[in-house]
């Protein structure tokens, strides 16, 4: 595949250091944060209304995460969405969560019907929480699936398709195997290590990495989100290596994955990219 | 002793990974929830009055943390306790700085009135606040010590003996020498290093170690929290040790404590456990 | 210099072990908290109205950091100011991003007007738009600067000066050369390294290690804020040799710059402290 480009818009948010706003919850905020400058990037994370608007406008990309929302972040998250989308930044969703509540499916509900989002990035079943209640019913066979398999790719790459044309943003829906697809593109990322799902944030941390990517690299929305998930799975697998051998745990490896994506060169990721088109 | 057991209880957390909801402070939150993925359970932080009750339905365990209490997490604390507690889950209570304001003291109090707690874990001087103010007077004698010492054994079992009675939950009263009390025995665990009071967080980790162990363990709520308490000391001196030849401080001690849970195994928690009745 | 000075300052902060009230953001809130355990001192945060006075009072020092503010907490800064300004206590002032927002700048303007702060310490960016905007008109030539350089310390050295004369306070601005000021002194420091700028929370941190020094030392808040920044300088150093060799990143070297204060030793300080009056 064509590991060049990608590897070139990891450069460019090196280069250019996008601002990125990110409302997120209290549990993986730090290593949002540092995740963004690991990649070259800068966060700033604020969310009172009284400021978002403000905030959103010196930023070139926004990240809305509903991890710990609460109802007076849910309007910041709002207002911020919107005042994003009207600047035409990219603006990414992550429905942490979004079937574990009522309060969380209609807030994302809400925000999807208020703001036009380029990315919405997510684990299986909050993807499927999306697709069941916004707007259309069902009738997506993939619904039936728990995770992404190789045997399934065709229902599954359906599916997230179907979804991006009815939202009109790129979706990506990680696990074992990610697939972030357009209306019409879908690529499949065999990237990444188990031992990411042994710490908390590596799905925050990837919908941050894919706000930077997107705040440099404007123009290529579903090149840049399929190149921050190959670089996070790429960095999970290094982060693996790092702890592997000092017989280290989960403490050690958050720390190996930041120290990854910090590290990591543009040609290191152009030989490790396993991005496909489906 | 009985290790055999508390090992057991260790390997069924694995095994079940029960989901712990926390409501708890956003200073020790990430650390929180990488433990309890680190023992094999799942945290969900969630604290908005608008989904506790949602979340703790489909927990099997709640921690309420009062860390970095404000008057909207403490109506939200009230009510996922509530819910908790009325659908038979395992509630834990981690009183932090009870003593240090008003506000706490007198948060502390309202939950214990409206919430039957399976357990409460705190250091001496938060287990003594809530001795002294619950519902009866003093007059208990322990109420002199500053910290438990193999001199007043005597004393200080009586004394969290005596409010597992008043209180009808277990007591984990943490220190140099942990005691672990229901209404008829009480555990003395001297696992643990003086390394774990340079970090912040062990204690909030400790208390969240505790509800997954009760989570995956309801049927033993005190033999739970007595292994829960001794995989946190043994998994203290082993982050000791790791960081000490290298020449680590606690930066790294914190990583290494994750790790050490992350990596313990049933055969050396059983080598390694000094839990003994009193 | 007088090294043994700025080192019997750090030793005083192990020995005494104040207890720091920190308002800090969510985002640095878990490092903060572990920087004032390493160089000795204790943490507390509490950022409810309702019990801000209560926990200032028993504290040696409190810092007030904007990062993260919000309508409710904005109301806890200004409370917990005056009532440890009153109390004769140490206040810091952190203005994280000042200017970012018209609700940063007028809840700073707000703090410096009703709040009697011992130290103001932020990046150059921060402490121009205190410059600027508090009471006084512009006029300051240094504000045409955008970063200390050797060759603007006449300039950059006066601005600071001038701007400790108009607020009372020691004014810390730091950045690849870090100037401290009172009305009629200011100490140039040349510790520090750029990987601390790969991380975010050095600031933050810096901020709450000033207030735990100032908290050891009310007597000599000048020196006790150079002493401060040259220890974060020289930790900064040392967590840089440490991540340099083992081919470590940024996630690494955040447990390593917590690591280094730890373990600082007050022979190790007085070698490696830069600190000299312009």
């Amino acid at each position: 595949m064509n590991n060049a480009l990608f590897a070139g818009l990891m450069e460019n948010t090196r280069s250019k250091k996008p601002l990125v706003h990110c409302i997120t919850n209290y549990v993986t905020v730090n290593d949002v944060a540092n995740i963004v400058l690991a990649c070259g990037a800068s966060p700033v994370m604020a969310d009172d209304i009284g400021e978002v608007a403000d905030i959103t406008a010196v930023s070139q990309a926004t990240v809305i995460n509903i991890g710990t929302l609460n109802s007076r972040t849910i309007e910041s998250m709002m207002k911020a969405g919107i005042t994003a989308a009207g600047l035409h930044h990219p603006v990414v969703l992550d429905p942490v969560g979004a079937g574990a509540s009522e309060l969380r499916k209609q807030t994302v509900y809400r925000l999807l019907d208020e703001i036009k989002f380029t990315v919405i990035r997510g684990n299986m079943s909050e993807i499927k929480t999306i697709a069941q209640g916004h707007k259309t019913g069902r009738g997506v066979d993939a619904a039936e699936a728990d995770c992404v398999t190789e045997e399934n790719l065709p229902e599954t790459t359906a599916f997230v398709k179907a979804l991006a044309v009815r939202t009109g943003a790129v979706i990506a829906m990680t696990g074992a195997i990610d697939l972030i697809a357009s209306a019409d593109t879908v690529y499949v990322c065999r990237n990444g290590h188990k031992s990411m799902s042994t710490i908390t944030g590596s799905g925050c941390m990837l919908s941050a990495l894919v706000a930077a990517f997107c705040g440099a690299n404007p123009s290529q929305p579903l090149e840049a989100v399929a190149a921050a998930v190959s670089v996070m799975g790429v960095c999970g697998e290094t982060a693996h290596q790092k702890t592997e051998m000092p017989g280290e745990g989960s403490g050690s490896f958050r720390s190996r994955l930041i120290d990854a994506v910090n590290l990591l060169t543009a040609e290191v990721f152009e030989k490790e990219c396993r991005l496909e088109q489906f």
